[in-house]
């Protein structure tokens, strides 16, 4: 859910805003959380406002919670029907870095652009709406209403909403030193989805052409495109089964800023060291390669539709990983991509927990992981494909 | 809740879709509705789907409905804080027409606009931020979160959301041959927001200024703003006490078009029929002007968070009317404009439900209530300020 504190803050000069990083802008559109937290209400249970993933209401009814988010923005891929699975993933991740695995209701946002024509736009929305419907289903629900406008830009988007008990969802909160920080898909997808656009540019690609062909931009970009339609269902999941105890979901202020948006809101004084950065094969050299012009090493690269940072107990942690890799990929569990062959989702442990004063860091040289595209076989010792080894965990400090 | 459905019909061969009249446009803004009716299902209570102006989700706890709306727009007054405060009484107002009082969690959605500099950003967004958040509040919720982008043009709008026991809503689906049909809010605020600009036209204006003074142009905006910005939910609490059997709001469509909508969504087999047509002051004469551009005087022009169209027993409609102007109008239960003077808001009957094919149809030569301005004196025998007279009421045919 995306940060309408800078706005309201100037309206109640109270509220603790402590917006980190900047707006992704609509190139890479996604939706950014900022890092106000609710007050805790003994009485009608925990009330999260304009804060990380997703508000949560107490309902007037029996215990219940509302928890609901919203997020629209501009196509960032060529192909409709993946634009729109990957915004409806976008939509339910902020659902699902709550621990919430169910959705009662999503309604669609969208703008047709005045600049389509009707055949084009009769071409082109058809698929996108289409995606975003079977990334719906994925998820266990549908679309019932929303509202379309005309625009000079296209726009889509949606709101996602769930009636919750207690024990549904996970205030992400909890996180205690000692703990280990997993996260559930590759960076890097801003990179990927610029660099596919620099294919046409000679400009731009004669800065890049030197760390990569154009066969391992196409290859970066589709893992992009599958990354990002991917839900984070099964990490929400599994997120109840080992014990998470915080996690936010990685979109427009990148690794870095939602690492500090998380390590805010913990009851504990504790800190986040991020050791290892797991990037889409490649896209740390393009990155280099143009002058760090998108701080994806610096954590500060916008994502869309990114992976769960997960807080889980240390003993807890392979586990969760082997899991992931071995949740079955289908209808209602993930997206059954072309290449993913019933394989689960990689996950990787990126850092850890320790003590400290509620901010994160990455570690001066910390280690690439270049994640290669599905489907590709994993060349030599890299291990990137397998579930973490006791290598990928950092110290403790 | 706006018109999904022409997309979305491409994609489900098998729903019924109904959407009559036009979508507003960018510049009337406002969000439309289509007929299709979601089934009923005696096991969960009823399932609104994309259809009238709200959806109705029946949840797995305990017989309680999720009922959702959402609208966004581009701006139509000048005003930022009326602007903010119309866009939200607009998203309320679709619950409002299911007699939903209460609103538990509201989402602003908002686009910058990339074309304002820093400094018209500063001080624009902050006031229709205030508007919105302010008119929430009347509403008796709260803004928790939202999504911000950059866009060429401003956006503003919102997510409502409700959780409701079953005799919180009025499923509108009951009217029968001698209802009434009331109308809670006078037409005509596209002709009065365009008739506003055309001041600063000279070749539109030379079309209007036989019959309008730039005076009366200015008054008819204000009570134009006025009535946008007043919450339908006086109304929707007096739909329970005067056991109303099914409401719309009026939006996009026109008069004509929700009535036809509403008609649609009839039990019983009923038509809608339209006697009376109040509107704003002078504005029947402008439209007539420029050669019904608009459609005011076919009920087909487009409102902005229009008043509610109720479908009233014929024995309660006098003392509805009679208790809307009662009302107190303030915080909690409308706006209390400068002009408002704690007076409550002006209801009509305008027309009658009789044996049909579910249809509505406004009769040849309507009678025109010319409805003026909040604050000016009625004039003469005029009694269109009054509560309802019995030569208001049509004849039962």
């Amino acid at each position: 859910m995306e940060a309408l504190l800078k706005l309201l803050e100037g309206l109640e000069p109270d509220r603790p805003g402590v917006a980190t990083g900047e707006d992704g802008g609509p190139a890479a559109g996604a939706g950014d959380e900022t890092s106000e937290f609710g007050q805790l209400s003994a009485a009608h249970g925990p009330r999260l406002g304009i804060g990380l993933d997703s508000c949560v209401i107490p309902l007037r009814h029996g215990g219940l919670s509302l928890v609901q988010t919203t997020d629209f923005f501009y196509p960032l891929v060529e192909d409709p029907y993946m634009m729109g699975r990957i915004a409806c993933a976008n939509v339910l991740s902020d659902l699902y870095a709550m621990g919430i695995t169910e959705c009662d209701n999503m309604l669609m946002l969208l703008s047709l652009s005045q600049k389509m024509n009707e055949k084009e736009r009769e071409q082109v929305m058809p698929l996108m709406i289409k995606g975003f419907r079977d990334a719906a289903e994925e998820g266990g629900t549908s679309v019932t209403g929303g509202q379309t406008v005309i625009n000079p830009w296209i726009i889509i988007g949606g709101v996602a909403t769930v009636v919750c008990q207690p024990n549904d969802f996970i205030m992400p909160d909890s996180a205690v030193p000692g703990d280990v920080l997993v996260l559930t898909k590759p960076l890097g997808t801003q990179v990927a989805v610029n660099a596919h656009q620099w294919l046409d540019l000679p400009d731009k690609w004669n800065k890049i052409k030197l760390v990569i062909s154009k066969e391992e931009v196409e290859q970066a970009y589709q893992e992009a495109m599958l990354n990002m339609s991917t839900l984070n269902r099964t990490a929400a999941s599994l997120m109840h089964k080992f014990n998470a105890h915080a996690a936010t979901d990685i979109t427009g202020f990148g690794i870095l800023g939602h690492a500090r948006n998380l390590a805010q809101q913990q009851r504990s004084e504790v800190a986040f060291v991020i050791h290892n950065l797991p990037i889409i094969a490649k896209m740390a050299a393009v990155s280099k390669a143009c002058g760090n012009l998108f701080g994806l090493l610096q954590g500060t690269s916008s994502e869309t539709s990114g992976g769960l940072l997960i807080c889980l107990p240390r003993e807890q942690a392979a586990r969760f990983c082997a899991e992931m890799k071995a949740s079955r990929q289908g209808p209602g569990v993930g997206v059954p991509g072309p290449d993913a062959g019933g394989e689960g989702q990689q996950a990787w442990i990126i850092g850890i927990v320790e003590k400290g004063n509620r901010c994160a860091r990455i570690i001066d040289k910390p280690r690439i992981i270049e994640v290669p595209p599905r489907g590709t076989v994993s060349e030599g010792n890299n291990n990137s494909t397998s579930p973490p080894p006791p290598v990928q965990s950092p110290p403790v400090s």
